[in-house]
């Protein structure tokens, strides 16, 4: 098996570069308008993620524009961090560059979008991209990167001081694509980026053709999300063995007390009881054996409680409601949020608002828009889990008719977004995400029906009064008429008083 | 931008077997029911494979059994090549390891399944992969091989003779799983594998419970695929760049025609000419910029013919028209091919069986069964190109009722199947995929149309000397009772032979 034609052929490693390279359409880049969207994609959302490390309110200037036929230019300008020059090539030159172990929310996490956004302009123009960069603390200097796709390494073509006002960083890259397609798409991602990072302010230029900013809609500056120990349910015998690795000399109960959450010593100790482990037993006198019954006990224990979300960071209710509100002009029916689960022993949160007003379209079910991490996904809905279970509810039940506008904005929280492909335009059904997501859906679905029945005993309150009103007048008339009185009190307002006694 | 929290983090390169292990629903793996389903798809595959390279008729034995509550075992076998054994290491323990430049269609081709299949069982369970070969001409060997997943390494655990009469190879997984819930879907998925590889016998075995055995459905050995030189239209810069530097010496016009298919000398001397190019150039003399300017004019030049397709290995009418009949006892309407195209330079066909039968639901539009090469897509139907393709057909213009059964049967054959995700799951709208979808569909649509006329008509004309049979026996018997006989003719064989006068 797989080595079918060694006979015949020479098989060797291949670079997470050259697979990509060979398999573009999985990091989003099937067809010309979708390569342009994702390049300016990938840099926003690289530039949030800098600037909110910074603790700087975004300032994200994109523009686009297209020189030549089918060569498209794309600029994203921050004042996040910047970059550290050391950092720079592997950063940009190199595929699945990241960070180890990262355990708090942001929106990059695969080292891997802003690298295929510099792959896919070297490979179709064989044009460098451009980064000018200024850390906090030195000095601004502008590289020429491409990559080695072989190899997987970067080459930096050039790199020379170039002065900079404040910190931050300004990508530019250089491609084939098609802009005019794309620009729609592009308005959309950057209207509901800030709506999902409601401090940032996006400024977007289309070719001179299409100026616009969105944002700020709040002035809050989210708190950073922390990064925690793992939960002990994500110790498959992977990570259990790189942490025995990392502290060999530890007893069992000291290292899962140590290195995970929910693990204090009193449950340690009950679950290696359960398991029939010593407390005491060297970790790393442990076989392979025991390390994949110790995973499993963790794995099976129910009695966790919920996990620990400080690293998570939703939009929240307050900023959440403004920046739906402001960005569509809309009427907001209520915000709700689960509680944190997670998925594997990553933590997650579900947050939404519904929302009804003039710019949504009518329908069976209400318009969904879907975040992961703050970043809106357009492509690929129907595979998604949150299009599956917004379908699974029978809306006409909670009041929903077909003149209605409503839209529904589901924003998923994780450490770990299970997206479907590199290209991250969607979210698998891995563990209780749907569960999870159809409870709030119920739950905001009965704020719709309560939403819908106040406006229609409202409505008929109002119809009520109306009439009341014109008996009223007649007998106050006829009563005028009848006294020969021929100024007579407004009978409007005392039906009104009438009806608001309580 | 990226390097968000270098301050506080290390930044490192992952390795793909770390890439994966952090996302595994990527690669198919989302849940445990899936899981399984993608272990029996990813060894079944790699099977086919090797008994194609080896021109073996297939005799793939798969085999799912469950010894402890929610482990699974999954073992495959087949009659192919089997593996040299200097290869067994890297091919089952190490993330993106195959051959380097196939260009002809094959199942597998990213050497990222079978190993995928490794890294979860020992994810799952710390259980080593199982692999016994046998490689022609050699002796059988069994391995115990696991994966070093922070550098993406081969571990073999244990190496042993173990004789085998015939050469092969049989592979076995533990791992965490959901037997009983992915037990239709493997069903499902051997079944229409025996479709796709008519010339293929397997045989399934689940718990005990069911045991059955699909194919073959033909006695033709389909020739092997040929490797093809790149269509121009592939030569991006990367490419150009690549096959410059292995042959430094040539001239331009050399270069062309011998790395080139399509491209003679004439044809090439015409293109350089319009790219003001001296095909007497040496090819290490370009400069970065005139090799863009070169890639650009090939993707752009649009006056090659057809690609050579004899990379390609189509089901083919004959075994795809059995296949399909044999397996679901149907009736074919109608088999249709594209002729070879390309997408980005890689070509490709469509071929689709057309049947009506008691088995295939109802429905507005014919139930889509999905193939890539040779192999059928089960997951995520939704985004597919094909199943967004045939309901962009009115199919009641066609003459499709809502009581009728009618299956599409679509495969896409190519050297490089636009997959969405690294699971493999359903095929990305590129290039013209679907505009080449839809006229295959049109045709068969008309097909459709034709055969439900043709049986309406053949209705029609069955009524129509029903009622001469009534008139002729009326006439005969009052001819006979006139004529005082009392034996006449058969009237019904008389108005048959009326009917077939043409």
């Amino acid at each position: 098996m797989t080595a079918e034609s060694v006979l015949e052929e020479t098989f060797s490693s291949i670079s997470p570069a050259e697979f990509f390279y060979r398999n573009k359409q999985m990091a989003g880049f099937s067809n010309p308008t979708q390569a342009v969207y994702t390049v300016v994609r990938e840099l926003v959302e690289n530039s949030l993620d800098a600037c909110d490390t910074a603790r700087q309110f975004p300032d994200v200037q994109v523009s686009v524009s297209n020189p030549v036929s089918d060569e498209v230019v794309i600029t994203v300008s921050d004042n996040g961090t910047g970059v550290p020059h050391e950092q720079v090539p592997d950063a940009f030159g190199r595929i699945l560059y990241g960070s180890k172990y990262s355990s708090r929310q942001r929106r990059g996490t695969f080292g891997l979008g802003v690298t295929m956004a510099v792959l896919y302009g070297q490979i179709t123009t064989d044009s460098a991209a451009l980064i000018h960069t200024r850390p906090t603390n030195n000095e601004g200097r502008e590289y020429r990167v491409l990559i080695d796709v072989q190899k997987n390494e970067p080459i930096v073509d050039s790199v020379q001081a170039k002065p900079r006002e404040t910190p931050g960083t300004t990508v530019t890259i250089h491609m084939r694509g098609d802009s005019l397609r794309s620009r729609e798409r592009i308005i959309e991602y950057l209207r509901l980026s800030a709506v999902g990072t409601p401090h940032a302010q996006i400024l977007v230029n289309i070719t001179d053709d299409f100026k616009d900013s969105f944002g700020p809609y709040d002035e809050l500056l989210p708190p950073l999300p922390q990064d925690n120990k793992p939960h002990p349910r994500s110790a498959d015998v992977e990570l259990l063995r790189r942490i025995i690795k990392s502290s060999p000399t530890k007893s069992l109960e000291e290292l899962l007390v140590n290195s995970f959450q929910q693990l204090g010593r009193k449950r340690a100790s009950k679950i290696l009881n359960f398991l029939n482990f010593s407390s005491r037993t060297n970790v790393s006198n442990l076989s392979r054996k025991e390390v994949a019954l110790l995973s499993d006990g963790l794995r099976k224990f129910d009695g966790f409680g919920r996990p620990d979300s400080s690293c998570l960071s939703p939009i929240g209710k307050e900023s959440f409601v403004k920046s739906v509100q402001a960005s569509t002009n809309s009427e907001i029916i209520d915000y709700a949020c689960t509680d944190p689960s997670d998925c594997d022993g990553f933590p997650f949160i579900i947050e939404a608002v519904l929302a009804t007003g003039e710019m949504f379209p009518t329908g069976k079910v209400p318009s969904l828009y879907r975040f992961a991490n703050r970043v809106p996904l357009l492509y690929d809905p129907t595979e998604d889990v949150f299009s599956k279970v917004i379908r699974q509810l029978n809306w006409t039940r909670y009041g929903l008719d077909s003149g209605m506008r409503v839209a529904v904005y589901l924003h998923f929280c994780s450490t770990r977004v299970p997206y479907k492909a590199a290209g991250k335009q969607s979210i698998a059904s891995a563990c209780n995400i749907s569960e999870e997501a159809l409870t709030l859906l119920r739950y905001l679905g009965r704020s719709l029906r309560k939403r819908v029945r106040t406006k229609r005993n409202a409505g008929r309150a109002e119809r009520r009064m109306r009439k009341f009103e014109s008996y009223f007048e007649t007998i106050i008339e006829s009563a005028a008429s009848l006294a020969d009185i021929d100024h007579f009190p407004d009978s409007a307002h005392m039906v009104k008083s009438l009806f608001e006694v309580e």
